[in-house]
């Protein structure tokens, strides 16, 4: 099936808004075997939008078009599309049911064009839309499937994900079928490294790679006549990929990683606190982006200065003149101070030079140490990150969170 | 002028990347007076480049295209452009001996298919990458202007801000010129409202508003025949500006907030420490996002705890008991235990209920207490934000910032 997505909004034509939604749907098509060979972004004009649509109507068998379905004179997709097939407009009455009560709902007035969203193309489908008012279509006609969706990503995303998805997967004889793997600690180039093999020889299942600071997602997908077929490949292919790189695994979906920790702390009731230097507070950061977590992270040090370091963890003012701050000296006294109150059972310290000053010869920039301590065992690590501060930064925090996680696992 | 961004690559239509160059160069263009009327993404392949490319020629006077510069087989846009002007591809000699240069500089051994990258459309310019082996290209021919850039944004921007743009205002007899206003604790519809005769009457200098969590910019935009011309209606327009929204605006330049304070204290040498609830740790790690801030800031605790709360800053027990944790009187006390160890000269505290659950009838989600406490003074606000969590989390840190910001200008 050859797919193209048009993306309809000036707003995306003068640089207002980043076009967020292609890539979003592009990766999932990409995901059940359907290949996109255009991208269009058209401002909200009748003649060039026709244009845009006669286009795909004739290169494409699948369109998939965002945004221009809300309620102003400016919104085109539907009134476009239903020209395009010469199909009237006709008013669909149970989403007219559903946009009056979600204006009671929100206690506002419904004015009178807020009902052009009511409408359809004769013979197109509702796709439902839990998070807003205008309904998605989908039209079938010509042997070609137009699929239209509301441009905000917060509505646009569940709507194909739970609808427009499995209707494609259904329309297809052959099913294709996803595994993702989050790997911290090892590389997107270690991670090709280990499964070179696989990724040259790969016809079916498929095998991607993505690749974010500190943390790398694997795909692998596998296609088949039934469901079983495909998971049995996808079975065997796991097999492979656990054998090699299986301990760099911290999720079988795509969660982050200070997520997957965030929950087995939680889970365990296992108490959480924290002391960062050149992680400057974004552990804690990162934690307390998690709802909840207020059960188990008592406390979290940003300690940036030397003062800092003796006065809220004791670190003495020797191990800082002899060792200096970034050692594992100070890191392993840093962990002392948020154990001796003895109201946390992990602790976590980071130690480093983020940069872009700051380095030396001996302790150059990327320089750092991470300390765990758990049950009476102590762990401080030193590693030499590459990139630039924010990078650095961001991989000493992921860092931290995978030796937390190996920690719990092994514990 | 009409123009059209064309971005080139199959990685793009997978999904593996975020197509944000096609918003960068809009948003450039539309600031210079240059209406952008399509967007369009096409993989590496000659046929369908070819197709595109055509098109694009026939309907805009500018194209800017991305990506397929590179050395591989793959990289086709050059070549493309050129067959579609009837052109010979020649050698740039001085390309040649630069990409030479960039691989004995790096020291890695340069292969064949690198010189493919000095080739050029004859009668094109080069436009100098100083971020990597690819130049970009610019050529003029048949009364249209193709501008052909590498894909990786780092290498892009450079080129298209320092080369591009230029070219493109000389060409034009009309000058456009922008200025930036720089908004925080005024959100995006209470700025129009103060402006919205100015916005409704808009016809030189026009004016538009961005938005992101917690802070909002504002661009005005002149043109004239000469540069006096124009910066002499925006001088005009500033003043208006000015008087109308002036204590909102934190910069006149495209800065974060949180940059802007971290200037202003490593400046007045004012050292800050910080007692997050609420904030988790955000203000910290904002804070530390900023090369050179151990100079001035000393520590921040981050408190998510009631034990952490008395256990580092010295909050009673009392009155957590008897005001909560989220209340105006343990902000204060929160205040005091980060000035208690005298080493600090500004203290800022965040307590509040971020959500989604923990909110009550009296003390709802989104109730925030942010304290700041400098020379003796010290000043809580009690606000209601609206938002999910992490904007709950991302609009109290920025109003501790503003409210810092504040505090310091009128010192």
């Amino acid at each position: 099936m050859r797919g193209e997505i048009i993306n309809v909004g000036t707003e995306i034509l003068i640089g207002d808004i980043l076009n967020s939604n292609a890539q979003y749907i592009s990766r999932e098509l990409s995901r059940i075997g359907i290949s996109i060979y255009y991208h269009t972004t058209v401002g909200d004009n009748p003649t060039r939008l026709q244009q845009v649509l006669q286009q795909a109507k004739e290169r494409s068998d699948l369109v998939v078009l965002t945004g221009g379905l809300g309620p102003t004179q400016d919104d085109l997709t539907k009134e476009s599309v239903a020209e395009l097939f010469g199909l009237d407009m006709i008013l669909h009455e149970e989403s007219k049911v559903k946009i009056q009560g979600f204006f009671q709902r929100i206690s506002a007035e419904m004015t009178q064009n807020n009902l052009k969203q009511a409408y359809m193309p004769e013979g197109a489908r509702i796709i439902p839309n839990d998070n807003g008012t205008a309904p998605g279509i989908l039209l079938e006609k010509d042997n070609k499937i137009f699929i239209l969706l509301p441009g905000p990503p917060r509505e646009l995303i569940p709507m194909f994900r739970d609808f427009c998805i499995p209707y494609l997967q259904d329309k297809s004889p052959i099913k294709f079928y996803s595994r993702y793997y989050k790997i911290s600690g090892l590389g997107e180039s270690a991670l090709e490294d280990r499964l070179l093999d696989i990724i040259d020889g790969q016809t079916n299942p498929t095998i991607a790679t993505y690749a974010k600071p500190g943390e790398v997602m694997l795909r692998i997908t596998a296609n088949g006549n039934t469901s079983e077929e495909a998971t049995k490949l996808l079975d065997e292919m796991d097999h492979q990929v656990m054998d090699r790189i299986g301990s760099w695994v911290y999720a079988k979906e795509d969660l982050s990683l200070h997520e997957v920790v965030a929950s087995m702390l939680m889970e365990k009731d296992c108490s959480i606190s924290v002391a960062e230097s050149c992680t400057g507070g974004l552990i804690a950061a990162k934690l307390t982006e998690i709802p909840g977590i207020s059960s188990i992270f008592h406390s979290g040090i940003v300690c940036y200065s030397n003062a800092s370091k003796s006065d809220y963890l004791g670190v003495k003012e020797e191990t800082l003149e002899k060792y200096g701050a970034v050692s594992r000296e100070c890191a392993m006294e840093m962990l002392a101070g948020l154990l001796k109150n003895n109201k946390t059972k992990i602790a976590v310290a980071t130690t480093g030079i983020a940069g872009p000053g700051g380095g030396s010869e001996e302790k150059p920039v990327g320089l750092v140490f991470v300390g765990i301590a758990y049950k009476g065992k102590m762990e401080v690590h030193e590693v030499r990150l590459h990139g630039n501060r924010q990078q650095i930064q961001e991989r000493s925090a992921n860092m931290a969170f995978n030796m937390v996680r190996k920690m719990l696992e092994n514990d």
